[in-house]
């Protein structure tokens, strides 16, 4: 027979418990869009205890909406194999051109992303970085719910030995290290439209931006001053696999 | 070489193709929360041209958040074959409840549903229906983000052969009709909190509420007049099966 | 050494183990305004299990700004053995007046009701009621952010012996009981401003309206149809005493 | 008989068609006001293919208004021959000025813009340019109704051998070159108003401010720093008459 | 030479002549949407001093931005006279069916509504009707940005033989009709979307609701329970000449 | 020399005297609109002691923008006298019909007022009456920054042997008389605008309608369903000063 | 017999000759608060022709709320003079100090300035200067309901020998000059509270700053960088009387 | 026998005399925080005049909620007798760490505070400061009811001998001073989160940074570029304390 107070019990314990588990993790991602989501799965995959945190309380950041609310994205041939790693549905428009579904994609990176082993914590935003002397060694979370609602609320803590900054065109983290450390980072700010160009650009730009903070996708471009893309995802999910790695070697 | 309006045409074209077709549709599911998604999913299987219309950015509705934003959601034993249909992960709770990951849940309802044949459509709204003397025979749909921001644009119009309202506590095409179509039907509004009636009162309440439309998920309970459940959702892909066969019974 | 985790840790853990713990008690209170905290107190003197669920950040409802924002409030003859029960600080007006300040009268509720070993949680909301054939079992919860920042997010449910609805003017659970169950009850709605008579009507007013649900404070004026009173609190804290009353005779 | 879905198709397939061709042309102009559709008209006239964004439902941007929301306006005699040109009523006010009725005109620009064979886009606006190495080569557009619809949604991109800002005092384009491209230009912002000087100074101003950027109308004024003129529209006119003279010479 | 307080002198006494000589009038049209502006156009030719009342900024109703932000419209073979009428650039679809540029059908209706002497009101929004015994023989205007702008300013009226509702889906007069005159007439609301038998519905439905009131367009099948249409506009264009022909037998 | 704690003595003392001394008055004015400062002017001078209170910031009401933003009001030859009482200054338009300027009349009928001695406390609304049996014996107010502000504050009470409503439109008192008194009055709402009707119809329509409240201006034709007269204020000074001689007679 | 229409055209073509007649002025006062007020009731009675804008419906600025929203001001000794020729009342409190009910005072401010012979439009806010060469020659004006309605309509111009900025503290018409030439002047902002400096302070404050601009009251203090002074109004009123004088001396 | 205007003569009487009493005051403590609190008790207990203005409402600023909501907060060792001396209720985690409801401890914080003799005006905010020559001499004060419902109303002044601000994380005071009195001194902002760096720096940061003007807790760190804490409030007590005894040392 279902009791209201057993589910009630069932859902706070099972997440309390997960929750006090992962405030102490190896990797902490900031954004639950492509390229976060990525990057979890290669870490998760390589061993990592990975923790996601995403401020709203669905993932999958600007991709649902592909181009224009048309739900299509583009992914070019180089990225072919993490397509197949999510097990993504795509088809081929023109040579090295594939078109696949913008919905079907987030659904396929979220799932494929928690299976591997990450932990995604929605609906909570990251206020600050943790830090020990010169290097980054957490997150400040809080309810993003407390934020929407005007409230004054303390923010808790999580420590994680690499940080990774996948917030998009915003670049939260690094704006945060950028206002309260004189000196540490200067975010450039994305450049206009050239998706040639910003998609290779991209690749140099993921990486460690600060000790214990690496930046990864449209973050990575707004930090080091690339050009904008649009809704082409292959170098964004590129960055995440590239981050990923970065993360692991600094375990 | 990445072109960006060689980009842009791939998107708009290949969206603009399936959308001109799925002006026509056998199956139209207003709402794209878990009972839409399972209903969808089992009609495309079925072999029925589905659409869903989901007027968020993201699909999934409430489910996202768990139970008071603890991404954990119940499910009772009974739906236990669907969990397994969609490769859900779930684990056991105590004998008859599975815990699951809310945040996974979503991802493994969309990426399925398209998979089977599905085509959801994000970002548009259900104004009114499409009649036919004493029958429902489409949808009138808009943008979403027209009525956002106060925009004074005009709807468009679907065919489809079937209607099913997935649209939540607040039952929103069964509303339209009774409002505009008096006498029609009449949306009871959902009871006090009782899970063990609540999940039992669904099933009898999906069905067909008016000639074309049959009502599913909590948008049943709510015009029917049953108790609410809270994060339970067994009923609900209960629910989404049965809406699924009742529509497939009537192509 | 002050280590973030572990502060973090400390205070999910030990927020966690009282919430699991309140998911079934003896007594809900739904506000923590004056009425709500007297009844609080008494019924955990009386060994009951209380839980008080206020919606707002902070406790007082709307005694704090006093009348027109001057904190002071009015506290007549017959209330002043709660007053001492709470070693509230007042002063003598005139022949049957006391004065107090109404900011130190919200710090000794709290305070004291805390001490007797009643739970307050702040920041939740009750969105309904749980229900078993026809009486009020539990209440439903969720945070209130919930609500303030527009999120779809499902609640969840407390199990209780007793519900009081303390709540104010709005009557909150009554008007969810009046709008869910036809017939169980009606709020009528307070009536213009007459002190004398509306302390008097206030006493009569506080009982149960219905199976499981006892009313309290301006609540129970606003069912039954009595004067409003202004600043003038003797009322509301012998109506919390007596609703404390009434509810342990349940139990 | 008339058809729900053969009207969404028609409307849909002939939209789309227009758009997918309209992805490449000859010149975009941002910004549907008095000059940008008069320098549509005459580029039309003159052979480009023309496309033209309007981030507002309705063109004609704040001329519908007249001075002070009485829908008059003032030309003077050396934009007689546009007014002739756009078959647009006026009468004598004195030597040198004309009125007319600001309703009418707006009517009269975008008709005879579209008859000419330009194409109007509405409800889309322009976030950022496209660029190869130091050229612009076209514009990122984007449903305006996304933005203000809060949501976060992908842009697409449109190429174009010349781009006119036409955007009026806020100098859209112009300002996103200014801040995304160091160096390029600076938009000075206009000074007091000055209608004498102003009318002639605008003239000057129509110019080639980076290359593919043609400025028109008050944007001109507003990139160069010259006064600000009222509600009289001759200057506009003529200004929107060279920028499409300049921008044939680069075609 | 330009000067400026010559330029608001112009402005300023011409619209303000204009504007006292049109506080008496034949015709008074509430809203410049398609139908109303077909009403006037026709009014005036057939010798009726006609003022129009629109109460935003532009002209044209829902008319821009044609079907779902799509801007093209559908007409059917019967309103083509007035298509040719306005010198309306169409394009035929299927037999019987017509497209046109949305955007370029305002610019036209407008400029040639003006063209044929009616006076067109914007930025004043209807308030109030006139009244004498149970006839309506005005209307009270007022700048709409008092009500944007949240002011408290009094209206003034204007006197007119006949009044025209052509305010869309809302039927705004006819509300205030039926709000303030008990038993006046009855708005029952347009029904879910059925062209076919919308478009002829309209037709009768366009008449003299109340004494000195006519409606038109969609306000008319509001009126009178008629079923919505969708981006189809002969049906509209027919009203508002239908409606024309109604006034002028009044006069 | 200035110090700066003198002043806020200074104030803070003699404007409390004063409240206190208020919070017993013969006569309290709900609104300081020109029937209201009418009605206070003479009843200060036939002796009553005399509050008026009003929501807002500045006094005046509607008057200010005299009609559409034009500040010039129309007062015809009955209410000569009140103008020369009040020594506002004014001008023959026709025989019969007076012209002012607006702001120059709120000026004075407020120096007047207080001049006559009743005493004008702005910012503070009325939420709701005092009653006695079957009499309204004061009002209960705020300052009206509490609900502009959303805070949660109680009121305080002021005692008066006659309540005048003059709230204009909403009849804001009577409404509160209407809903919490059931049977007490019925609020029937404005008519159409008829000036002639409408002037003569308002000396009738002020009287008490209940025990203890009278209702002046506005209010008056509101509550009796008088119709509405724009901005002519001969019969709302003659209301104003009808309103006072009853309440002079109640004393 | 009233007529609504004869009403209408009274109001309307009484204000727009006023209006014509005012938009070539001697002084123009951008606000009404006391020290705008003062000057243009000394400038009307020294012959000026004055217009006085006023953005707001009501006139009086800051002054109707007193101090903290309780209405009394403070006035020393030295603005006696100026008390006298308004006529307003006012009581000793000590020795050089004065107290008076701020709300009557701006009723006799304003009803005296109007007697005086100078001209207030309210509703009308300036956005802007006219400018030749390097002096100030009038003002741009539009109605502040298009700002507050975010209309987009152009604005008029006004010419005068000499403006007064009266804005208070935010100095709007020098924040103009000082945005939009260069170098012409530096708005400090005002000090710190220092009531006795202050007072003196402004006096010198009050001053031609620009060619044809002089600044008084509030503004004044604030381009100079003066102290705040708190509701004690006699300085302002001086420094009225003084820019009365400058601006004179420059006729 | 309860009479209603006894009532408002009592706390209208009472609160005005201690208002006016504490308009010269010892020390004016600006934030009913934590460290705002616990200087007051100190204070009174010294012997001082103290008067605390709090902005909202509720005092306690961000306590309530402890961290994430979650009501909870942790005190070291070191803060152990503050705890006491407040009669807090407390409890052990680990060695050095105690845990708190941090509900019960604003209750105490804030009756203990009031019963030391610490007098709160709540409601009301600090615009500006008081100065006499290079030293701040009292707070300029407004009810922020004022602000938040946007009225234009001048402030009152308050004279203290010393002023401590405990604003928190905006260091509201600092600020002013900062903009208003160049070179004054800088608020450089808090850094990222180092809770045993922050608690230490904490201490050092609370001191006099202006002639008469103290800082203490977060707005001690974020005027001397401390590092953030999170809910741990030993520092913060501690703080208060010192400024406690900072203040004493001065009067």
């Amino acid at each position: 027979m279902l009791d209201e107070v057993t589910i009630t019990r069932a859902i706070v314990e099972d997440f309390m418990k997960t929750f006090v588990e992962y405030t102490d993790v190896d990797v902490a991602i900031v954004g639950a869009g492509p390229s976060g989501m990525v990057a979890a799965k290669y870490l998760a995959e390589g061993g990592a205890k990975v923790a996601v945190f995403e401020r709203k309380l669905s993932v999958g950041g600007g991709m649902w909406g592909g181009g224009m609310m048309f739900p299509r994205i583009v992914i070019q041939d180089e990225a072919k194999h993490i397509l197949e790693d999510f097990e993504i549905h795509y088809w081929t428009h023109k040579d090295g051109y594939f078109l696949a579904n913008s919905i079907e994609v987030v659904g396929k990176l979220v799932s494929k992303t928690i299976a591997a082993g990450a932990e995604i914590f929605n609906l909570m935003s990251v206020e600050d970085v943790v830090i020990r002397d010169d290097k980054i060694t957490g997150v400040v979370i809080n309810w993003s719910a407390v934020e929407l609602a005007k409230l004054h609320v303390d923010p808790l803590s999580i420590r994680s030995k690499v940080v990774i900054d996948g917030t998009g065109h915003d670049a939260d983290v690094c704006r945060i290290v950028e206002r309260k450390i004189p000196g540490a980072l200067k975010v450039v700010g994305e450049k206009p439209m050239w998706a040639e160009v910003g998609e290779k650009f991209l690749l140099d730009a993921t990486k460690e931006v600060y000790p214990g903070l690496i930046v990864t996708g449209m973050a990575a471009n707004a930090v080091t001053g690339g050009p904008r893309m649009g809704p082409i995802f292959g170098g964004m999910m590129l960055s995440g696999e590239k981050a990923a790695k970065l993360a692991l070697s600094k375990l």
